[in-house]
């Protein structure tokens, strides 16, 4: 992070130009055309860089956005925690893993990462993030009926980024400063009702 | 807004100066001490003009702080739709008022405005908006059993930013382009929830 530090990771000058050549490739490609069809080669080839070289500095693909988004962990291994967990109590586990990251000490790059989001010009990047990283391993299991699973996860999404400005960014008390526990019973009803509560027909 | 323009609304070349001075004063004041604290005379003193013309220029405190916020319309104007909105009620007529307006050709500047509150560093002037402002009218409303209200309705805050989050900066769907009577079926109860169902003890 700060200059003079190149000799600790082993690497040689000008390499990080060549890290930030991906970077910015990963980011357009991503944004372009989704996480799904943006192929660690077609980011190479953007970036005048042979594939291998993406691999060796990002490892996975769901890696490389991580970085790209500079997310300080994958969130993958946050929502890992939930897999066993039963969908009729995925509301307040979400709550909990989630706030619990923004406030470790991670928390700092997390919001920092957020901030930079919500003040782009173009949500594109964000957008597949959201939709292809986070909410890809939720939206199955809360597809019940069949069809609701993407408004039933965005809805969550919804709240956890409103609890997410109120707390982190705007700092507003009670939320601010409240016990991660008493928001978890406030707010994880809120998204348990998202997940698999009766929701209105289309209107 | 463009160059040249001065002459539309009669004001002397200069005057934008002046008014851009007390504008600064404000968010400075505001953010300091809070909305109820921040003085006219105290700000007028700070930008160095008489009272009356601040009162000239932008009306009531309240007027000066939307100004100061580069809000597109009062947001009591919004708020006072609600004044006889039964308490139970509340939920769903929020959303409909406050989405309604993102909504509408007024809600790109509201947007902008938001995003810029979200991109400051110092959330202060954000924070006495909210609690001053937007929240001072629905907190006395929603404080069954006394003491609840600021916790009600800061939750209830948190999730209209999320939707403003999700519909509007990172627009992703279905909740970017639902029609707003849907969205204020599914999101209007999780409001009334938060306005007057049983919350858990505090942890």
């Amino acid at each position: 992070m700060t200059s003079g530090n190149t000799a600790r990771s082993g690497r040689r000058p000008g390499n990080s130009g060549t890290r930030e050549a991906i970077l910015q490739a990963a980011r357009v490609r991503f944004a372009e055309v989704g996480f799904d069809k943006a192929s660690i080669r077609s980011i190479a080839i953007a970036a005048g860089v042979d594939p291998a070289l993406v691999h060796h500095y990002f490892g996975t693909k769901a890696e490389l956005l991580a970085a790209a988004l500079q997310l300080p962990i994958d969130p993958r291994i946050v929502l890992a925690q939930l897999a066993t967990v039963p969908a009729d109590n995925l509301g307040e586990a979400l709550v909990r893993a989630v706030v619990g990251v923004w406030d470790s000490p991670l928390g700092v790059q997390a919001i920092a990462a957020f901030r930079s989001v919500l003040g782009t010009a173009d949500p594109a990047l964000a957008r597949t993030f959201i939709l292809d990283i986070v909410l890809k391993e939720i939206q199955p299991r809360v597809d019940t009926p069949p069809g609701t699973g993407a408004k039933r996860s965005v809805l969550a999404a919804s709240q956890l980024a409103g609890i997410l400005v109120a707390r982190k960014i705007v700092q507003i008390e009670p939320i601010a400063s409240m016990p991660l526990e008493e928001l978890v019973a406030l707010v994880g009803p809120t998204l348990q009702r998202y997940f698999t509560g009766d929701l209105p027909d289309q209107g």
